[in-house]
């Protein structure tokens, strides 16, 4: 028997994730689109913020505040960081029957200190903080199975967990001194007009930016220190590219004594047996962002370093896809223990 | 009851078009992908070439040569210019169960004089060329179903025909000085190497090319002439942008007396009233080729120009969707009488 | 002996109109940089905007009201629509020694209703709009050395006029139903932050914009109907291209009995010959706008259209430089009777 | 006085480097173009090669051994590597009289083994070897001056010595495990036709390639470790950006103890102090590559980074500039006792 459909709300779907969601879910057989908000264009059809949805019966933008709670099941929220915390302080406890997948960085850390130290406010629902479950699909499905509330990764974390976690959780890799440096298309920034982000800015150039200061290092460091059940601190560069989706970090590791490639790549086979979503490169190949171009894809490289004892691992996923609302609707099929690739089928859009 | 599922064959599979071509049948329910060729990357997995394929279970690559035929039901040939017409002269005959959708300009051109004089040769299977059909889906369905073997439509074709063929046919147009200005991204030249594709002569400049010599002049103009039952010659130059995927035809055209854009809208409306795959802008929105990247759809749109009794047609596609892969897998579901959508319903990539 | 240095100031450095008139100006032998202004930058160095000129030794920003008048011979406006007007109806009766060339709109239109009619507001300054002198240097060399006030023509209206003009001054091509596609790239659109102009929304893709409604449609009227003596309507149509600098304007042309492309070129040969920034692509060789990036070469072409008794042209140059910033230094070396390679020398940036 | 002209030659003027060198060359007083040589073009225009050079009157394109040497005073290789070593074997010894910039890597490794070990083929001028000077302006310019022949060094190794070997030199950072994790434009790999340079296969993505197997390597290590003054070894991990041009090195080291970031700083302003094309970006501030597109500067930063006891360095170069034809130029300037900045005052051409 084919389960139940569910319909689904999209909170924020004037922005990128928002939309890329909505692209993705409109390919899944089970789901509904019940609400699209976009305050400002409250009142329009989609199709005037995003043309690509023009043949598509979809319903009209609305307000947060004029959805039908009653009529809706999941929520994804694709708002803005802080304004997540404020509707879910009260969404959260008045219709208890709807589930939240949060792609915003709200319930991502786990100790408010350290969410005030990064984002220099108090949180909002410091209740819910404990009910959020972490939903990096692949590590922790049977938590995100019973979860209400799903905190959705980042992307640079996304990219960094994937290849890191298993070796970690394996000792094959020392917790100290990695060095990332990451490489995201600029969609990653959001839609909203800020001339460092024009296209004149951004074309054929490329430059460092945050150092030191990314508000991923946070989520990064607390999930690394779960994995290594050790404090872990690294060493974090994101650099902005000439390019509007994709995203690449390359990892500079040291490896534990007697360890080589070949076992942190069988440690990946093993951790990701089975894994629809997780590709390892040939031996000698190294992953390019574009093969997972719109796709929830993740490739995975390793490689020996020149420098003996050292690893360098690449990992790289569509930072709008299995960056953010492919991993959030790959988390929506473990909510409903549906099959994980609904929605998700799409192949890599190359060239 | 389910349709009987069709195995396919793809002939061409290390080109853009062939690798687009698979992209979309691996959504495709009722299609089995029975065999893929490259003759010099024979013997690897498709993998080795478009990487995007590696987590799909897929037939290795293989020689036209090694193709087993009776397995196969229809062929998708995504081959050079040439080519095909020398393969299917011996095919054809040989094996009568397979349909044919011929994705070159080898069977698109009905008179072989206009044949030799654009492509310097006698053509190699003149009996077939009768035969085939021509194959723009929307304006030739009932010809398709019953079709063999299918021409499927040059990209710059397919977007100056959408526009024009009904305003030609409703007489709402003149014939005469039809001015086209047509842009196209790179993808449209293949994947063999040129200098004149690297990406440093490409990228952040445009220029027009083949000015009055390009190969689908002749083309262009057949099917314009047959849609308004009288010789058409039209003005076309094409312009190369520095931009992957994507197609716009720019089409200057003069009215007919007593006739304004609201009458070619209302047309465009009549004439493709449920298509799927066809949009018309709202007035003042004119289309833009990112809102249909890496999907089937053509925008169109008609503006009323400032000199009076003019009007300006846009229409917008990807050069490899519905300008090419997409439009043969249309053609495919038509020739089967499957819903048209199937495999095709892909939103737009964007951003 | 060498000339007097004069000193100048440019108006709106933080733009990308204003930043390229710097870059071409600090390598020009007898230019002095007297003042730049940016009234939101006002006390930064100009390298917080624009850090390529950090190896410069160049005045701090200022706002306009903070620059000292009588230690600047020439002042460049590279402000906003509508602001030059106002600025100028006081400072050009003030300091009479200032000459003025305006990169803005304000002063091309000679027609006060016409302007109120683009601009939706009177203008602020009608007394002056007789001083200024249309700036397209090669047309109007004798009255720019004269001017006190100089209109810097529109990028899109330089490309048009330099191809059209000598042929309609000859009447070698019919006034009429002269069809302009004109493609430009983003820079032209300026450095304020806009959705439409974000990376993501303008990489690999294209649109028309502004169709018959794009604010050069009066100038490009005005001086081809002063050209040809008779009043001129023509059809544009800008296009937005994947590209920072660049513009090319395809041009579809009747020709007048009895002429072919060899007498527009002749034409062009006689009226542009010696001229250091105007090149004709030989026969056969449609120009690229790559081949002018940063520099201030126009490229011209005249092809036989296909269509009988027709003709297509094309102009390619950099929004920036010729369509701007270089052909105001040109007419600044005009004004003061210097040689007028003087700062432009640069070759086109390719690749 | 003004000194005497000098005439050179280019040789391979058919490649991007070798362009990109007549392009700045046409800017400098005291240079005089004698001969551009490429094979397959002999007999033509540079500009039916390059059409930006259409304005300039230059010697048509010859075949190298029609090159006359008595009128030739300094030759730029250009040539792919391998062709210049057999050439030099031969001219370097006949017509004394010539100096020679090597833009290959012919002359770059000192060690005929190492060369030996990553060319695959013994060297053709193992005489010559001793002879050549490593030219990295900056930091060889005494022994520059006195050479006949400068072995150009590479772009990477340019943008890796440019902030390392201040450091090594000083002591102030340690030689173990510096992680180089850098960024090129693909004009670095040159005009040949490679399917995996084409702009569909580069657009809007990017990898790492090469990894631990890059050819910069050794000359990487070599130079290092004389700055040093022991042996270096170091983990160098290229990838190709979808852009044109520029080159970032983001370089992760860990300093010595009690070293600050401070320390750096004040190492390079010393270091560099009135060098014309290195600057320092003020403290916060990273570099990015598109502030020097198409000029000879090299930007440097300094961050701490969030490990402790680490600092993370950039380096922004253009690849074709300052890390190929410009750096060749200033070298010529050395040899010649001229300005160094002749020919080579260009702006970073932003945006």
């Amino acid at each position: 028997v084919q389960p139940k459909k569910q319909t689904i709300a999209i909170l924020g779907a004037s922005g990128y994730t928002g939309a890329e969601l909505l692209r993705l879910a409109l390919t899944h057989p089970y789901i509904t689109i019940g609400a699209l908000t976009a305050d400002r264009a409250a009142g329009k059809p989609i199709a005037s913020l995003f043309p690509q949805f023009r043949p598509y019966n979809l319903p009209q933008l609305v307000r947060v505040e004029e959805v039908a709670w009653q009529a809706i099941d999941a929520v994804f929220c694709c708002l803005p960081h802080g304004t997540t915390q404020a509707l879910l302080a009260e969404l959260y406890h008045r219709y208890t029957h709807l589930k939240f997948i949060d792609l915003s960085a709200d319930f991502r850390l786990q100790d408010p200190q350290i969410y005030q130290h990064w984002y220099g406010t108090s949180h909002k629902a410091p209740d819910l903080q404990p009910q959020a479950v972490y939903g990096l699909s692949e590590l922790a499905r049977p938590l995100i199975a019973k979860a209400r509330l799903v905190a959705n990764p980042g992307c640079y974390p996304t990219a960094i967990q994937l290849p890191l976690v298993p070796l970690l959780k394996a000792g094959l890799i020392e917790g100290e001194e990695i060095i990332i440096d990451a490489k995201s298309g600029v969609s990653g920034a959001g839609r909203s007009a800020k001339e460092a982000n024009l296209y004149s800015e951004v074309t054929e150039g490329l430059h460092p930016y945050g150092v030191g200061q990314h508000r991923h290092l946070p989520e990064i460091e607390q999930q690394l220190s779960l994995a290594a059940k050790k404090a872990i601190k690294v060493s974090f560069t994101p650099h902005l590219m000439p390019m509007s989706r994709g995203m690449l970090a390359s990892l500079y590791v040291r490896l534990r004594p007697n360890v080589g490639v070949g076992e942190l790549l069988q440690s990946w086979q093993a951790h990701y047996k089975g894994e629809p979503f997780i590709s390892l490169c040939p031996p000698g190949e190294a992953p390019q962002t574009r093969h997972v171009r719109a796709s929830n894809q993740a490739l995975l490289a390793a490689f020996a370093d020149q420098l003996p004892g050292r690893a360098i691992l690449f990992c790289a996923i569509d930072n709008l896809t299995k960056g953010a609302s492919g991993q959030a609707l790959q988390n929506l099929n473990i909510l409903y223990g549906w099959d994980e690739q609904l929605g998700l089928s799409q192949v890599g859009v190359f060239p």
